[in-house]
């Protein structure tokens, strides 16, 4: 099958990847954008893996005030050198990990991050409303395991469904931009700020 | 002795005080300006002691980006209105007072917030350096105490000397605000990151 050079720019567009591998991911899913996407998708995740164990100490600090200044979010996200912090790929991250926190307030980054107390409420929570319905006891566990897990999904920004394509989590998003920038790229922290809170 | 329209206008730029105030202080400074300003100020101080029972819960989230990205403060500052949250002399505080983190990072608002744990720390070092000059034991407390005070003094933001004007304390700055807009401000809570620290 003929591979076009206009199907090989808006794969590269799309991922992020290199010319060559484009091309062989479009050769290998016979020209389709969606499937050589997956597969692009996939090898970058391995080559993600890879890289989280780098050393990332630069980035950015960055901050998103919404609506005026009622809402506010400081975030740091790092990468390995600050000429990658300067890239637009990089930036445009940063960018839409604030406005995802400022619109879907995260607990914390990832599920290690969760609080143990916070989980035990939690379960407690489920397995009353689980109990509740009238559910047998002995898939009352299960149950509560599979709310807690939907649970974590909300309240760690890494599971969250991005704001802007909720196709994808941030991690995938994230996972992205360290195919295109070739960096270890981390969420480190964050703090959001809304205005007269518990006041 | 004459009290010119001049006169009066100047100090209302400096003091943001009513006309009649400024005109009764200017007589009784007779006519000096800066004896003028020290009474509007010990004026507003008593003012700004009742209003700090008011509700505060309008107000400013403000963050401030220092260095390209490499310092992020972000700011919590309350008053009682969304009109007076809108006003330049609020702004220009809460402005100011990003700066002054991202410049001076303190350890907390105001001194009950100082960990006891901190303080702690702080007197057995102060404690050790006294006793290492020799100084008779009798008076060690008293030297620590004076040290931990001055420490109090870097740690607090309120405390601080204001990097734009070294000359006058954050609180006294905040004092100025209450007066210029007749409402209970608090800054309330902040954060500072510092690119990779700690990593």
């Amino acid at each position: 099958m003929e591979i076009s050079a206009n199907m090989v720019k808006e794969l590269r567009d799309r991922t992020g990847a290199g010319m060559m591998d484009c091309k062989k991911a479009l050769v290998e899913a016979e020209g389709s954008l969606d499937r050589a996407s997956e597969i692009i998708v996939k090898k970058g995740l391995a080559k993600a893996a890879k890289k989280s164990d780098r050393a990332a100490s630069e980035g950015l600090v960055h901050s998103y005030i919404h609506q005026g200044g009622r809402i506010g979010v400081l975030v740091e996200v790092n990468c390995e050198t600050d000429f990658v912090a300067r890239t637009e790929a990089f930036k445009e991250f940063v960018d839409d990990v604030s406005l995802q926190i400022a619109a879907n307030p995260p607990v914390c980054v990832r599920r290690e991050e969760v609080p143990a107390e916070l989980v035990a409420k939690q379960r407690e929570i489920f397995e009353a409303q689980v109990r509740g319905e009238g559910k047998p006891d002995k898939i009352v566990p299960k149950i509560v395991d599979g709310k807690i897990d939907k649970w974590y999904s909300e309240v760690c920004l890494l599971e969250q469904p991005f704001v802007k394509e909720p196709g994808q989590t941030i991690e995938q998003v994230r996972t992205a931009v360290v195919s295109k920038t070739g960096e270890n790229v981390q969420i480190r922290r964050f703090v959001r700020f809304e205005l007269g809170e518990g006041v």
